[in-house]
């Protein structure tokens, strides 16, 4: 192996190792002696790739952020209704977190830097935000209920969002998150959907139809 | 004021500060020191009443564990149909707890220690199973629309609480939680209940009437 691709292949194994015990433990609970022993690297080998414990966090929360940013990109241009997009974006999500720790962990570690603590969480306000434009646009175009407010269905699918992820991870390591999610949408979007709105595209939905 | 009493009130006066540091910081991050200067007190008058911080937390765990107690029983007798008494629940419960500084400390305590390391997160576990209880009763009284799972109902309603109440928390220390926690069953009750099924009792509803 050429030495970059070497190197490359180190800082992707401190990445993994890192995520598999901050994804279970968080931040403060994490050692990096634990972090080494997982990727079986010398601390010298670490630190050739990392100052400290803080900039791996670091490195995992910029990684989600990236990724986040090119599935909300990718539902804007897929020419499907405001709340299937929705819809997607949130399985998609969820089921890429169950599948990738390393993700995973990037999310574990935003979250909890925000959340706990007073401040403005601004990665929830962001997707609040998000939510509530999604919902508006389906509102525009005749796909909700009278009376329903936009704002309000983005508070309650974040914080479901938010209070599912954090059982399913500490029940099953995230496996059930997407069943848990779709779960979720199917008990939320019947409510908020007018009742000619039909989950349209290529919508995996295991948990069973959205529909009232 | 006898001694007695004037002990009382010290344990409360302690009971207190901590509940107001532990619920803005969490328990790693509260400081004694920080509790003491809160409570007007001398580490002395402290260690009189309590060994540890750690003691201190456990108290306030146990109290919140009492009131749930409490407050499950008073519904279990009320004699409102199901749906309405676990709507009456929620709504209680947060209006509770955003009135209750010493409450949402224990709340808040309870849950870090419960989820975010792997284990059973067994106080959530408890409302998941009871949650599942009120509907599947709603259910066998003919409260639910067909084809709708009690389990996956409750553990919807369980995730969305503890959402909620985290960005309820980081953002207005719990003042819109009541709010927020209508929202949630405004959102979802009327897509699970039938059609005919209508809130009873004097639910306070200030998010709206519940219905589809």
């Amino acid at each position: 192996m050429p030495q970059q691709d070497r190197a490359y292949a180190t800082r992707e194994a401190i990445l993994h190792a890192a995520a598999e015990e901050f994804d279970r433990l968080g931040y403060d609970r994490t050692s990096l002696t634990a972090v080494l022993a997982r990727a079986g690297l010398t601390k010298g080998a670490f630190y050739f790739h990392f100052p400290s414990k803080e900039a791996v966090a670091r490195a995992l929360i910029e990684r989600q952020s990236e990724l986040w940013e090119q599935v909300r990109e990718s539902w804007r241009g897929r020419g499907v209704d405001p709340l299937s997009a929705l819809y997607g974006m949130f399985a998609e999500s969820a089921d890429r977190m169950a599948a990738d720790v390393v993700l995973r962990a990037g999310v574990r570690l935003n979250a909890d830097r925000e959340v706990g603590y007073p401040g403005v969480p601004s990665t929830h306000v962001m997707w609040e935000k998000l939510i509530a434009t999604y919902v508006a646009e389906a509102g525009e175009r005749g796909d909700l209920r009278s009376g329903v407010d936009p704002d309000a269905v983005a508070r309650t699918l974040c914080g479901a969002a938010l209070g599912a992820r954090l059982i399913s991870s500490a029940t099953t390591a995230c496996a059930d998150f997407p069943s848990r999610i779709r779960e979720v949408l199917g008990h939320v979007l019947p409510c908020v959907a007018s009742p000619e709105w039909k989950l349209s595209g290529s919508q995996n939905t295991p948990e069973g139809a959205v529909g009232p």
